[in-house]
């Protein structure tokens, strides 16, 4: 499948150069789970005293993967983490659980860790059996191969995405440099809480748990959680954070300390989601859309992502078409607080509405120019009160009808 | 827009013969808001004594007519409706609520009644000045024009339907016969609570106002509440029904005597719904899927509608794929309770899973078999109650996002 596809337009030129993480050893392999023979297998290995922070789908059918790095994080400590794409593992039964198992084992025994220290995670197809010793007969030799080949970690967690997705930061704490690199996989069944998305942020600074879990929380809301391509939520979503503790900075007492690590892990969170965004499943264009004036954030947040997931708003920017009666649609549908005789809309910049209505003497030339651009930008004022959010999504093409019409057959 | 469009694959042959209702007379005109020049303003007269009834979109910002039917509704009593099509006259601001003023008084005029006996709607684009006497000039001619031309009513309110939509039933109220005829339009945002779906359905029964609010509201819980499109919802959604008393039946006192008539009206709604959804935008394909096993009814209708909404399983309907993993999916983002280990899935009939996977030895041919058919049947157990909803979709194809991206330009 990855590969298949041509690069979505909206990629950037290439995948940043991703800093190596002290403590944090990584190699990737081929077992067979992508048709192409692409590496599909990737086994991360962490330094004694990493800790680790996780967020997870909200599905109610979650996959044996999630099922199990749930049960794992509350020890608040990791030394791997194993990641296949090309089969879910979900919706496979016990089957699904005792193959967790047997790579949690494998795992636990290439690096000499407690089982809880093992995370794991399965993209791809749902409902189809992944052999028990499938990813984990692969380990042995993985761990012989560890190194820093963050790019080819990347590469190896793809489905269908078109291109490889990571990010990297630095900051400070309590005066000591740390560095943060990210990977990221995803661009179907995109949509908040969270996504077919799989996301593995590594920093070496040291930060106890409980505090990790809490900035990787703060990170997820206006990152993972405020984007969506689909509205369909995957079974597998997992967004973990793990830190080495290697860049010996002073350990955090509180939220304070954590501030500027705080604004790099925001600003590395909404740099991934956004490239997932980018690579939603036959996107054309990136949709940015700016809601302010409701009653409170997240109100804002769910007025955006109702847009966000308007089928007919989405068709309408394929069409590169300024039909701004589809936004007050998605406004009304949202079912937040708005009055309709004080909702203004402007894209690209251009005012259309103002005060529930047309402006006068509206003139849609700019605005037609502004839509066959690669970046549509939507700016929404509810007129209500001080909320406000920014939510991310591509527009709905034929590109999208082709690949998930096709995807399993 | 009307006629340009290929006929939907899943119309049915012609439009069924719709029963006259003694003390309902209509009459249809062009009044230039369909550029093809076809009927687009529908005036209906209905005699002195008839009672009304409806239901409204749950927009958060819907059209001035909307705002209107809601305002004139209380009295309980109509002697007039006016349905034009081409433009929505919704996010209009004053000039909207002044056109449908100017058409309220116009109506009341012709028939000699209340303001308030006046209902009107309108359907089409969103933001759209509507002049104020567009549709208001026309109301004399169409006086003067009134008849029994059913399917001409039912041809003057599409947009863009492929297809003109109408129903009859018969039922008896304490052993006299009345009739139920119903026209209905709508093909994209449509969404539960409900669509860009109008419907207004007529009977010769007598029956008071309150009482035939709640059969109206009954009967919209399992039919236009039971089907989406895409998800979105309109800010002009209207379902009405109007009794003009005409069969000489009793006038029923309670419940009792209203059952025959409920399931006629149930019946009816019903069809007029999935004509709805067979008529879905690029719809080649009719799904049903019939949930069972949900904690509840309400939980079984919200489990069933998170399927139907799923842009990945209808896109797998589409492409004849019988990828029951996205099925599974849906669930899980139902939010609803479910147990993974206990959802069962059919599929034309065929088990596919059991016991949160899927069955020993599937064989996925006659399965694949009927994903070729244009009626796709979809079963989940969830296993774990005793709720059961059946809803109604259509597939999501290359023909919906062709539509959509070229609507208004």
């Amino acid at each position: 499948m990855a590969g298949a596809l041509p690069r979505s337009p909206l990629a950037p030129e290439r995948l940043p150069e991703l800093a190596p993480i002290a403590g944090v050893r990584l190699a990737a392999a081929a077992c067979g789970l992508k048709k192409t023979g692409a590496p599909d297998v990737l086994f991360v290995a962490l330094d004694p005293g990493t800790t680790a922070a996780g967020v997870y789908t909200r599905s109610r059918c979650p996959s044996a993967p999630v099922d199990w790095c749930r049960r794992a994080l509350p020890k608040g400590s990791a030394r791997a983490v194993v990641v296949n794409a090309g089969n879910a593992n979900a919706f496979t039964g016990q089957a699904g659980v005792a193959t967790v198992a047997a790579t949690v084992v494998a795992a636990a025994k290439q690096v000499g860790c407690d089982w809880e220290e093992v995370f794991v995670a399965s993209t791809g197809v749902i409902g189809q059996p992944l052999p028990e010793d499938r990813v984990a007969r692969h380990l042995p030799d993985l761990a012989k191969a560890l190194g820093e080949d963050w790019a080819g970690a990347a590469e190896a967690i793809r489905t269908t995405d078109t291109f490889a997705k990571g990010a990297t930061r630095t900051a400070t704490i309590g005066g000591a440099a740390v560095t943060l690199t990210g990977i990221a996989k995803g661009s179907g069944m995109i949509a908040p809480d969270m996504a077919t998305m799989l996301s593995f942020v590594f920093t070496d600074a040291a930060i106890p748990a409980p505090l990790l879990q809490k900035a990787l929380a703060a990170a997820v809301d206006q990152s993972f959680n405020a984007i969506t391509v689909d509205g369909d939520t995957s079974t597998s979503d997992t967004l973990m954070l793990f830190a080495t503790g290697q860049a010996g900075n002073p350990v955090p007492g509180g939220n304070g300390d954590l501030a500027d690590f705080q604004r790099a892990l925001d600003d590395l969170t909404a740099d991934l989601a956004r490239q997932v965004v980018c690579d939603g499943e036959g996107a054309q264009k990136l949709i940015t859309i700016a809601v302010k004036g409701a009653i409170s954030d997240r109100s804002a947040r769910r007025i955006g992502l109702a847009i966000a997931n308007s089928p007919l708003l989405k068709t309408a920017v394929a069409g590169e078409d300024a039909n701004w009666g589809r936004i007050v649609m998605a406004v009304g549908k949202s079912g937040e607080p708005a009055d309709r005789d004080k909702l203004g809309i402007a894209i690209g910049g251009v005012q259309v509405a103002r005060d529930g209505m047309v402006v006068d003497g509206y003139d849609e030339a700019p605005v037609a120019a502004h839509m066959k651009t690669r970046s549509i930008e939507i700016e929404v004022d509810i007129g209500i009160g001080r909320g406000h959010a920014t939510v991310w999504t591509c527009d709905l093409t034929h590109g999208y009808i082709s690949i998930n019409a096709d995807y399993r057959s």
